[in-house]
């Protein structure tokens, strides 16, 4: 039988017929690759394979297909299919197609599901998005505390095949409130007529499901937990978040800073920019908000400049270094910042006068060398490629030096700065940095130039 | 009795001798939290909080402390009692205690533990920071293909205190060779006298220990697993990296991007720059190399500068705005470039000709609108600043409204040029597109500077 490995193997497969290769490709392979094989297939075909394995194996293939082409193949599907193919799926799954889906899809899905699945699907999709509630799946096991640990096993295996998860089982009381946890190694260390309430661990980390994804994702990592019930209002059991989605939910937080420290940090709660799924309506403001921000603060800095008239007129050349001092600023400031944004991204530096004192404390030697070894090769490419006199040699080494090392300390205090009042360190974006640097080098530069160059203005 | 919250909390009550309570917070609180709650005490308290649990409860706790403070508590054991805590801790998170000791503590420790986990401890520490070998664990529960159904599940039974999870079980033949993967689960919900070997999954998901922890990482992520288990050259099983764990190092990475991007990129196989473990030479050795290259390309644009002598004479007030004009390239292309990475590192994005054209179509309305609308801010704001007139309005709008466009668009598509020559996009920092931008910025500006007004050099 040939093994099945791609997604033009499968269309040869359907077109010879060759039902029994196909099955066992979809009953041996792992979904995740099943759906990364035949995502270049078309909806009918994808259909023809699905047909091929049960409705549960069916669903959980589909489950990772790309959301385009979840809603692409739900689109050929008759109602009654797609209500089959729903009702099989996980239902954290289910509801995140149900967003997906157009309102009419929806309101053609709905009337073909049993009541029970159409409530939930309902309730799911609801949630805001970036909650718990958005994230998580209904799908739990619960147990009541009167039940032994051999009536509990029991009952967790029966419901096996329909949980998303069965190592950890929640036990509620009448009302649905969430009273203890029982991992499914703790029923089978027990003893079997021992009853859970007697085991369960009374205190139990929960999320509400209004809190936010960042927050559930955090608390999962930090107790190592396969699973993070959520309770409502009531304190009511609604649902649980599995590691695997809150792994997912981080891995989408990626290069969020990146994309915020490069100038795209959105205001208050509004969602990130994202590349695929923002309109070009959001992307033009908020990357406006912050270019029209950064234009009028530069204007301070070019105000400046232009009143450095007669220096500039009497020493042409001093024009050409006004670009490489500022850029130095601006570049170790921007070294510095983002070392520190990682620190306190990863824990190892917090919002404490001993942290600031210890990130200072390294900072200045490094910038120190690192502001006279490029002030020295400035100095001498500048005498070398123009030809500029001793004095102006000096202006521009001494600036070079002091815009590095300023750049450098006030880059590593910033994100400081930024958790002081309030905000996330990556929005001190780059383009913000640099433009801080221009200002406080041009008067650093033209201080320095009055200092050593003035007697040419006077001497007129 | 009083519930215990705090490390004050704690001392009070060793000093009242209320040893009953301890053990009450020790026995029914996470280990997380116990960690947390009593990182500020001295280490002869917190031993004396750790006598107060049973050793498996005493190493949780232990495992959850920060690192720091770990070893400091190791230094004052004895070497029988560091014996004993050590093999009762989980084998990878004593591996790293191990890595963390001196040679001295390393030498004091290992002839008092016992041969197995002697040896388990060696070979564990010994596999290369950043490789599967250095974050798997070696407590894995494993099966031999001719165990019923029953017996399996009564040896998992059996070895549950001892493993890190018996939710996955790996079976292995004579030469512990890793032949199939069974999940607690599929154990309780087939027949008690079936065969592992009949319901053991055959095609197994797994990653050799020399394989990078991102690899490792990334498997756990895409097929959602609780553990993967880890191979060495000879197909035997020797560990596995658990999903808490995939989510530590996933973490870890973390904030990695940006520091590189904010221009502290390390080359070829060095590890990151780290502001609290890497020596002070370290970072300035990598920080220099980006500095000086970027000094010695920024020679080019002022030597550019300087020689438009003749022009900047005629029109001194031309210099005030060429750090705004290059600024805005950089700006924009900050902008873009963050966003394409972040797209890239959650997969939206993938080096593909219809990736980059999507990127562009999406691209080239944004910045051509950034760009009318910065260019018009700069041209009102420099009218009534500066009062300059209309030819130099109208040179400094143009290369505004240029530089923009031109920067955003370079910057979208330099991280597919650093994908297409092997390297990760973010490697292309900020300081790097600044200073690029800076040369096309001149360009440009000083190009339609010449158009424009050369014509106040001929009239001389």
């Amino acid at each position: 039988m040939t093994a099945i490995n791609t997604a033009a193997a499968f269309r040869d497969c359907l077109a010879r017929n060759d039902f029994a290769a196909i099955e066992a490709a979809l009953a041996h392979r792992h979904p995740a690759d099943l759906a990364k094989m035949t995502e270049t297939l078309d909806s009918r075909e994808i259909i023809q394979l699905l047909m091929l394995t049960n409705d549960r194996r069916s669903a959980k293939i589909f489950g990772y297909f790309e959301p385009a082409m979840q809603v692409a193949v739900a689109d050929v599907l008759s109602r009654k299919e797609l209500a089959r193919l729903v009702t099989a799926m996980s239902h954290d799954e289910r509801a995140d197609l149900f967003n997906r889906l157009t309102e009419e899809q929806q309101q053609m899905l709905l009337p073909g599901m049993a009541h029970a699945e159409r409530e939930d699907i309902r309730r799911l999709a609801s949630y805001p998005e970036g909650t718990a509630g958005s994230i998580m799946t209904s799908d739990y096991a619960s147990l009541t505390p009167g039940l032994t640990v051999r009536a509990a096993i029991e009952r967790l295996r029966g419901e096996a095949p329909d949980k998303e998860t069965i190592y950890e089982a929640y036990v509620v009381d009448e009302a649905r409130r969430l009273i203890g946890v029982v991992s499914l190694r703790d029923l089978l260390l027990a003893r079997n007529e021992v009853l859970v309430a007697k085991i369960m661990r009374k205190t139990v980390i929960f999320a509400q499901v209004q809190d936010g994804r960042d927050e559930v994702v955090q608390k999962i990592s930090d107790y190592d937990l396969l699973a993070l019930p959520i309770v409502n209002g009531d304190n009511a059991l609604v649902g649980i978040v599995t590691v695997d989605d809150a792994m997912d939910a981080a891995e989408a937080r990626q290069g969020r800073r990146v994309a915020q420290f490069g100038g795209n940090a959105t205001i208050g709660g509004d969602p990130d920019l994202d590349l695929r799924n923002s309109s070009l309506l959001q992307m033009f403001k908020v990357r406006a908000f912050w270019l029209v921000m950064l234009t009028v603060f530069g204007v301070v800095t070019s105000t400046f400049v232009a009143a450095q008239e007669e220096i500039l007129s009497q020493v042409i050349v001093l024009a050409a270094f006004i670009a490489p001092i500022v850029d130095m600023g601006g570049n170790t400031g921007s070294q510095s910042a983002t070392l520190v944004i990682r620190a306190m991204a990863i824990g190892d530096v917090k919002l404490r006068w001993r942290d600031i004192w210890f990130v200072i404390r390294r900072e200045i030697p490094v910038v120190l060398t690192l502001g006279v070894v490029v002030a020295l090769l400035e100095v001498i490419l500048a005498y070398f490629s123009k030809g500029v006199g001793g004095e102006v040699l000096l202006v521009v080494g001494l600036s070079m030096a002091v815009c590095t090392v300023l750049g450098g300390v006030i880059g590593a205090l910033l994100p400081f700065a930024a958790r002081r009042i309030g905000t996330d360190p990556a929005t001190l974006s780059s383009p913000l940095i640099t433009s801080v640097m221009d200002l406080l080098g041009v008067f650093t530069y033209f201080g320095l130039a009055y200092l050593f160059l003035g007697h040419l203005l006077v001497s007129q």
